[in-house]
């Protein structure tokens, strides 16, 4: 590649480059990567192209690496990974006033039609056209460089790093239960799961104000990790239904006082009893996690208790807030990175399967 | 009884009459009631003592009436049932300013402890120290007479009757049910289950202004009644699991657009699994009926279209609101009245009889 | 123009002849309009062409007409009028998947950017870069065509006719208060000002459920068309400060129970002080008439009563729900429309000088 | 005094002796306050008695003590001041289950009558019949012992001290307006007014997550007070009102974006007027400060762009999360409290005269 070439040279300026071959990682079998060129399209007036610098690796990734789908989506043709991202403003478009070539931002990775009723009304997240970075048939952002909508890309602060814009996107999840379950000072909650999704619900309840935090697993090396990232009791849970009852006294017991909302991090039929069971009556159950696709409930009497049952799917309007969480600090991102990978071949095989593996991979993030 | 022969003679004024002995019907075992007397409590400075004219009969009380239990309240001794009432002001506590004697008012059956947090947040329904009308072991009001805080009884208008004002109980559960759904001008919604609580509930949302209401039932009978009551569309559907895809199809071109809320007055596995998949994206489920105590639902896919579930119990704050709708002719609740018993132990014997069978019944209701 | 020479001709369809000159309305000077050719900007694949059929004309086309300006908007250079408008679609662009040519519409006169926090926040009304017909600079819709996004033109019912379309716009303005106000069952109110804006809002606090509008004008013309069209109660007041506590009496009075919500449509000292003292501890006023920029107000005494005072801007997302309402006949605007003018010069200064008036005239309309 | 013999004998239990006179602060006249017997009512079932050990002293203590009188409330026979208070339990009523002797607890001082729409509604705070300590005609609690419902009396953690129970009262205010502001981590606020309100507004908009708090007052003393205290910014403006516009020039700039909430801790019309017009377009101003009973204000404009004003009233249900905010170390009142008397008339006269003084008194505070 001349580009490389080029770029040894130290010669050409570091932004400028636009001959140079865009390389990204593509999906093309259940289990197989390969770093390839990628075109992009050409950049509108309301477009940046960014040079990919950070991109985490999500458990969607790895459920289409594994798959070649999620849910009904499914991997059909050869698709860039990769959706959690942050990089460095290389080309703004025409129209662009508020980015300038050289600025790091954090992209949000879904592109909606900004015309039907739900985006009209502020919920673009559940519009029906999203384009998302890899999630089929839309690739994805594991490449050197994208072309995105220069609204969608969050100039990052100076005391914000580019690994931490890229876990923007996790932590919006994180932020967006939180604001749809409203929690604030006068939430004491538990989250069922302290996997990434638990974690950072758990980061994202605290900057809402949230007086008490429980945190139940299965696993005690989770269980662990979340008591030293600020949860304020652990509870360590069997995957044995007949369990529930006796646990969901520990867990009041634990909170000591009524439990206002449930976050299901998990989504089966054991943790999802357990968080209609656990929350007092007028409180809410926010189920984020989705592991089985039919649940067996003990739903009515939680609707007989008038326990509420939010859903979630992705977020919507949290970039900047999430940045500014990073900015002062009310959030720490940074322990949740366990793995850094390079961009090359090799890299990418080893970061999907340590990913993969889970174990005490939390975030395995790429460096480009 | 001394009483009767006293009123018979026609001297007595027909509220002066305290020394009269008070009956009420009573459980006392597995469909055994029978009429005997009921002392009732001293009046406090806030009560008045009230003479029932109009009660009807509830699912609650037919299920008291056949199981002795409904879900974890268990009649243990003897209990008055009836808890849709209305009567005429008797007497009235030292305290009381608002009511006078032959005041005609309609009885809101609960009291709650005023006095911890659910109550002191308004969201009184849900206090644990709660005594409601025939729920063990609180007293019913199917008697001559009843003390009552003066504060849960409300004034009928001159153009609401007696039995109009006992209908506030179950018109209480569909005003209810649709503002914590919070509809509107802009939602368009269906119900599953025509029965007593789908029709107030149709009723309720009428007055709020839905603008198309789609009712679903396996029952022709219940449908044809239900068109004649206001519902745009009504769609018969099948008790069998397998119809639900075809069903939900048949239920979107009914309603000409998406559905914004979904009431699922029954409550079995089917219903809410139709509930679920009829209601767009970002829309709710309001859970009114609860026929199951347990279910299995495709809740995670719904949860992934931020489609909220909604759970109801009982009511707060309604009687003002529900008295409003029938004096102004908003809500007509008279075509529900389709049975009417005396207050004799022949007559209590019958009423709960039609009422169990079911049938034409909709509200069976007793003069007295 | 040969564009009439060929369609007298009878043999061009309606729909396809393009190199017609379109005209409009230019505002030229302080009541100055002329009938001049206006250029439609090219169709972009996401907007449709319409030939428009009504347009209405509103308080602030009058003060364009009459000072060259509203507020800080100032009309720098000729400009065409007219925002309240319907018409049928004349051409489609390559994009748009909802609309034929043929169809009859409803236009939403106002294009957000669709990028700013506002927009995506579902707030577009309040989008600072806001493109609205008639508000300088941008041109309106009082002419043959325009050109204008798909996703702004609403498809009209066959039941609902294009100038029923053309009174959505100040419908919608009705309608928002109503929303940003909460009206519903609950909601017992009274609105100052019996002015079109007025009437709108009492049309939609009707559809929106609200059980006793109470209407409070100085003029008995004003009141006695109120009357007819819905009021529940009429009140005439006086333009003196003086009177405000006997009219609140009044007021209380007329609407027999606490008065939760008052709507000022006029927006003056008097009006705004009525409505803060007639309005219930805990109630709302809602500022929709804009009349004095400074105002002197008991506002201290309203905050102490946890009286929230709520402003409104335009609309957002109003248009399929005025047009569910018109359709459903649930609100009847054709009352309003009292005066019509054709699409010619001596039409235009008629129409103007009719408007400028007021007296009798409520909504003026020309038909196209 | 028998019961001080007693006491110093050191032989009776210290929550037994009731036969004690009890003694409290009565103002008689304007700036006349005299330590005299004040006779408490028996004690009801659901009531405790308190013996009191730190009161604070509020603003409309001051009030009454210069005036006899806060706005329409006339003191006109002597009265007990003193709402701010924290004390021991020394006697429960039968039915009381949740305290016991020697429990310390907060008081909160508002009896409402749990009874009209207003307080079933959870709004107690505005309930037209509220029994307020020291608020004519009823009798406030700067005494040695009062009797008060049990659920109006808060048990405080073994970390939380009597002065900081009595510092909720001051607190609730801050926190009742961030409440009904919905402050949260998205919410970039403003408070006008570094004053005791200010201050405690301050702490409670951190707790509820605010990420940027800017502090706007007339004084260099109290604007460093707020610094130390936490603020982010500080401003220093003139009371002239032709600086508005500049002074929110650099309101922005502080805030470095938009302004989302504004609180007016003063309530004049140049501190309405500089949040009205600093606040951007969709957010909130709350009046919480009530200098002026009539203002002068640029409402229109505000409300033109949907700038809604809240208004706030005391506080409700609003010690549990003092306490909790206490507890946890998210608030932290101690530095408010300036200046600590004796329950002597020396130091009675002493205390009201720093406190009507202002200068560097925030709080001053009664140890008994």
């Amino acid at each position: 590649m001349a580009t490389k070439t080029h770029l040894s040279d130290g010669e050409v300026d570091q932004y400028s480059v636009t001959e140079e071959e865009n390389l990204a990682v593509w999906l093309l079998a259940i289990k197989t990567l390969r770093i390839q060129p990628f075109n992009l399209p050409s950049l509108g007036p309301y477009d940046v192209k960014i040079r990919i610098k950070a991109v985490g690796i999500c458990g969607s990734d790895i459920h289409h690496f594994k798959n070649m789908r999620v849910a009904n989506f499914v991997v059909k043709k050869p698709m860039v990974l990769g959706h959690e991202c942050a990089g460095i403003v290389e080309q703004v478009g025409s129209q662009v006033k508020f980015l300038m070539i050289g600025d790091r931002v954090a992209l949000e990775p879904g592109i909606s039609c900004r015309q039907c009723q739900l985006c009209k009304d502020g919920h673009y997240n559940l519009c029906c056209k999203m384009k998302f970075f890899g999630s089929p048939p839309t690739n994805g952002a594991l490449a050197n460089q994208v072309v995105h909508p220069a609204d969608l890309c969050f100039k990052l602060p100076d005391n914000v790093s580019l690994e931490e814009g890229a876990m923007c996107e996790p932590l919006s999840v994180g932020v967006h239960a939180c604001r749809r379950a409203n929690v604030g000072p006068d939430t004491k909650l538990i989250i069922i799961g302290a996997g990434p999704i638990g974690l950072v619900t758990m980061l994202a309840a605290r900057a809402f104000g949230s007086p008490k935090v429980v945190i139940v697993d299965v696993d005690d090396c989770r269980l662990s990790f979340a008591k030293d990232l600020g949860a304020d009791e652990i509870i360590k849970v069997s995957p044995i239904m007949q369990d529930v009852e006796e646990e969901v006294v520990r867990i009041r017991n634990a909170m000591g006082g009524p439990v206002d909302l449930s976050f299901d991090c998990v989504g089966f039929n054991k943790t999802m009893t357990t968080a209609l069971q656990a929350t007092r009556a007028g409180g809410k159950v926010c189920l984020v996690g989705l592991g089985q696709s039919e649940m067996t409930l003990p739903l009515t009497s939680a609707a007989a208790r008038e326990v509420d049952v939010i859903g979630i799917f992705r977020y919507r309007n949290t970039w900047p807030l999430c940045i500014e969480l990073l900015r002062t600090g009310k959030i720490d991102v940074k322990p949740l990175i366990t793995h850094r990978y390079n961009f090359t071949q090799e890299g990418v095989d080893e970061a999907f399967e340590t990913s993969s593996r889970g174990g005490n991979a939390i975030k395995v993030m790429f460096n480009l």
